[in-house]
């Protein structure tokens, strides 16, 4: 735009010189502007339902196999577990099994402090990762993931749980709608999968993510500090204020030193072990076990040393035995089904949303494919039937499938050796944390939660894009500052603001000739480019829709203008004709259409002729349907920018200079 | 992808024979793919939000002007009045006297009518014509627009206020809140445009507009079957099923037989009026007056028959007298406030939309600039006035304004004309309207609203989007059937719906070369372009986002899949090059980047090399700052497809057979 077009003219006539001019030779081939055969209207409509709703072909391997085979493989995609299990060996085995072993050395400590994040018991979180897993297992195609309690979700689901019922004066209220709202977060991502509206988690931005995330992790550090100083009055509030006042008000009378000094004792150590595991990738098992280790040790200590009497808090009560059922307690009816309706979708689409991303991160590791609506069915159906069996919201723990990758699974066998450990510990070993210091929970929950803050994609984003990293930040501060709740909205509403402004203010450019060649390009992007004087060439960069076109037409004719006033002022002739390179338009509406209809009489009144090059499939069948193309002439529609000028100038020798 | 790669050889071959190839002669010019400088980010962010609220250039005029000037400036840009005023002249005024008395004939009767939809006294109709148009005619800044109380709207506001308060039991409380919405329309109207989110209103789409109108046009002329009918017992639902029993089940004793006749007769008066006005373009005057005709012919009958005595309804009372002043019967505390508020909003974006698609199509008739955002902060005032000064919202009336163009209006000077016109009415001649009957109201407002049934707009939209003519029927279906309210939801969230689709699901296509040329354009609607062997090219046809990203990184795999099936079957070598044209890849973000990622490393699994094509201004720049041009290599980014395919070809001279 600021090239002023007394140079552009200068160049030009040093690209005649320097090539020769084809039109002087004699006429260009010139292809037409393709019109796609007309295709009927139950053709259109079942291309665009299958682009949308089975983009991914989820029948491509039912094509042309006999009726039994489909049933076989109509059981297998439901229960991939079929599939893969007939191929199973022991050395796959044997992988699997390391790897069982590692995470559910991870999980049981972890478990019985994520519990405490969602207001639960801590048996509660081992049940969550005894029965959703195995179901996983089974309904589950990712061989990575690992399944079970993670901080965000309890986390997120305790915040909400809590603003309806309080879960110190009314426990057992506020259980029975913790499984209601895991009951419901399960039909939510079943149903998303069934309806194979999977996409719909796309909404929530990477960007978004990385920042909610890191507000949640540090929330979640935050909270540990009552357990880690051993502060018995403790603000309900998640913010970082409240919660920096709670602790600030109880620093003179309300610590208790033994606790602290277990607490960092083992926090120091936990922070070892993962210093360790990342400089050397094979003692990936030191942070995996370390909490365990950190649990039996502090265990024994409190037990022999009774500290729990110099006011060190203990666990003190854990059940005994398996899940029992659940199904009588969820909430069918009254008021509480709907509070646990909606907790549930939005806690369901949290889970979802970090399944997915584990899911398809190790996939794509690996490579193999993974089908995200199947996924969400698996986790839906574990959901669910976790509900029933007094477990809470589960979903793939980042830390937990990291650790398994890392030690050598093969397959979602895992799972299933995790689950039987835990199994194994609910019968016989939970007694024995009756002595486990809180503060030991707290240390393991500060040192996995770490590894939430993800600031190198922080500043990743801060270097690609500066509207996400508003976002990221949005939700960031957003859930440190206000509560996770305020964080996910607006993490929420910065990604639709995003895509609304990519939908209403589409960009535009002006472009102009390669020199020796015959390309035209922005002339923004490349300097070096020269406008064709008289021809003002502008691309538009989107589909025109009824969100966009008047703006569109509105930003042409601003273009045209601006062009104007610059020849004007250098005492050039005007623009005559204005090239639109419809190449980036890959669709046109009504509201469009109408839009450059008024834009053409705009321009009739100015004397400039509008020209179209290379409308897409889509846009040339609408424009002919709505006569669009007769009012502009058909011969004003080229292939290529390059054939537009061509004619443009040739049919007008002056403009040409 | 129907076509086989066989063919695409034998083509290939034919054009080798028939072109001379340039990698044979000498090393053709290729042209690097541009780097733009580097902007800063403030300049960045400046750019972003000119063009989101910016677009329009608002102070264009006011640069490189004297102070005192940019101070005068200021004013005329908010009473544009003191622009226009000072170039008015006897001629202009001829036109404007002619068309203000035109449309002030056209209003009075149904400003009486519209005022009954909104179950308001007769006089607040001719209220809303007096004021508002006069504080429009100084701050507005279209010249062809007519003010006032319109259909639509009325029932709208009519039906969102009823469902709050009952207008027949507490008139006083209905009114107060009628006034409160009003207010907040107008607060809501002129904060938009303040903020200059004006582009909000572009989000209810053409063919949603369409179809509410037309919907909203059914169910006003149903309303009128009460008063056309005579019948007493009305339903208070508006859905057609209702409207229709009530009808029916007052058909035996219900209906007045002297009623009908009247209406009827005059009905048919109006509609030739109407015929003969439409054929006739220099009749215009004849439907414009007709309904003042009607009212004077028929309450003079009414009068001198008595006919109100053979249970003809009339008129019967209306207030004489100016609009009384009603600041004081807003709700600025308590319950209603919040309601008023909810109902402002809806019937203020509505009375938005009309008046500003109303603005644009005269503005682009006769080519002159609307600057929409203080299009509505003029809307705004006049409404924010109009509540304090007992009227409810008003808007631009499109069939008067289409009289008031035809009339022949010069500038805003017609409103005043016509708002002395209510004045003067207002003050001598409302007694008259006593005996004037309501089957003549209802007879005008059946004549005025069946022009928003648009049925060729809507067969336009069939012809040429069959998703927007989706959106068009569920409206209008929502109107009829359920109510305004759900019809307007549907409306918006078809339009969402389509956005979200966009967003989503952006279309891909495969590529060929067009024969004779070195252009590469979408083989399906170029089935006599051919696929270049060893080669994909894929076409991503929109900026790739987080919300799509996923699903354009399995598309594109899926049609690499596709593919090699069809060349295996074939016997032919697989793929070994996939070209991306990024040119209508306007921008991608981090999710984007990710994407692209994980498909380098899947298509290195498979031995595929990814190559791009002209890559934009933001996409280059970010694929720079993530390091993702290192990871594919410099040399795989190139300014055209033709320039990547022979840098394949060339490289690996296997692939070209």
């Amino acid at each position: 735009m600021g090239r002023s077009s007394v140079e552009a003219i200068e160049t030009k006539e040093m690209d005649y010189q320097s090539l020769p001019s084809p039109q002087h030779q004699q006429a260009p081939y010139m292809h037409k502007v393709g019109v796609p055969p007309k295709q009927n209207l139950f053709d259109e409509f079942k291309t665009t339902v299958k682009e949308t709703l089975f983009a991914d072909d989820p029948l491509r391997s039912f094509k042309d196999q006999s009726r039994s085979r489909k049933f076989v493989l109509g059981w297998q995609a439901v229960f991939p577990i079929l599939d893969w299990g007939r191929s199973y060996n022991v050395s796959k085995f044997r992988g699997d099994l390391i790897a069982g072993l590692t995470i559910a050395s991870l999980c049981i400590p972890q478990d019985i402090g994520y519990s405490k994040l969602a207001n639960l018991a801590p048996q509660y979180g081992l049940y969550s990762s005894f029965v959703p897993p195995l179901i996983y297992a089974f309904m589950g195609s990712s061989r990575d993931i690992a399944i079970g309690p993670v901080a965000v979700v309890s986390l997120l689901l305790g915040s909400l749980l809590s603003n309806e019922i309080d879960p110190t004066t009314n426990p057992n209220e506020y259980r029975r709608l913790a499984f209601t709202a895991t009951f419901f977060a399960g039909i939510t991502q079943a149903t998303l999968g069934i309806l194979r509206l999977g996409f719909l988690i796309d909404f929530l931005s990477h960007a978004a993510v990385v920042g909610f995330m890191g507000g949640a992790a540090i929330t979640i550090a935050l909270q540990q500090l009552k357990g880690f100083l051993g502060i018995k009055k403790f603000t309900k509030e998640t913010d970082i204020i409240s919660v920096m006042k709670s602790v600030w008000r109880s620093a003179h009378h309300g610590w208790n030193l033994p606790t602290i000094l277990i607490g960092a004792t083992f926090l120091i150590f936990l922070l070892f072990a993962k210093y360790a595991g990342k400089k050397n990738k094979k003692l990936f098992w030191i942070p995996a076990i370390a909490p365990l280790i950190s649990v039996i040790l502090s265990t024994f200590f409190v037990y022999i040393t009774h500290a729990e009497k110099e006011g060190v808090e203990i666990v003190r009560h854990i059940e005994k035995g398996i899940n029992p059922p659940s199904v009588s307690e969820i909430y069918f009816t009254g008021d509480y089904l709907l509070k646990g309706l909606k907790i549930g979708i939005v806690a369901g689409m949290i889970a979802l949303t970090e399944a997915v991303a584990i899911g398809r991160t190790f996939a794509s590791m690996k490579d193999y494919q993974l089908d995200g609506n199947k996924e969400m069915v698996a986790l839906g159906a574990m959901n669910v039937v976790g509900s029933m069996t007094s477990c809470y919201v589960t979903t793939g723990s980042f830390s937990r499938s990291a650790v398994n990758y890392m030690a050598g699974c093969q397959t979602a066998v895992s799972n299933i050796i995790m689950s039987v450990v835990v199994f194994l510990t609910l019968l016989f070993i939970t007694p024995l944390f009756e002595y486990t210091p809180n503060a030991i929970l707290a240390a393991i929950i500060i040192s996995a939660v770490i590894g939430l803050i993800d600031y190198e994609a922080a500043i990743l984003i801060w270097r690609i894009d500066k509207f996400d990293f508003v976002a990221c930040m949005g939700a960031f501060f957003g859930v440190v500052f206000a509560s996770v709740e305020i964080g996910l909205l607006i993490a929420v509403s910065i990604s639709f603001a995003k895509i609304l402004l990519q939908v209403t203010r589409p960009r535009t450019a002006i472009l102009g000739k390669i020199p020796r060649t015959n390309v035209y390009r922005n002339i923004q992007q490349y300097p070096e480019a020269t406008q064709v004087p008289g021809v003002l060439i502008v691309r538009v960069d989107s589909a025109i829709y009824f969100s966009n076109s008047n703006y569109t037409r509105e930003r042409i004719l601003r273009w045209l203008m601006d062009e104007d006033e610059q020849l004007e002022s250098a005492g050039f002739p005007k623009i005559r004709f204005l090239i639109v390179d419809m190449s980036p338009v890959t669709d046109i509406d009504t509201s469009g259409i109408h839009a450059f209809e008024e834009l053409h009489r705009s321009l009739q009144k100015r004397e400039v002729q509008l020209v179209l090059s290379n409308p897409g499939r889509q846009v040339i069948d609408k424009l002919h349907a709505s006569n669009f193309v007769s009012q502009i002439g058909e011969d004003k529609i080229f292939l290529t920018v390059a054939d537009a000028v061509l004619t443009c100038s040739s049919k007008f020798p002056d403009v040409v200079v």
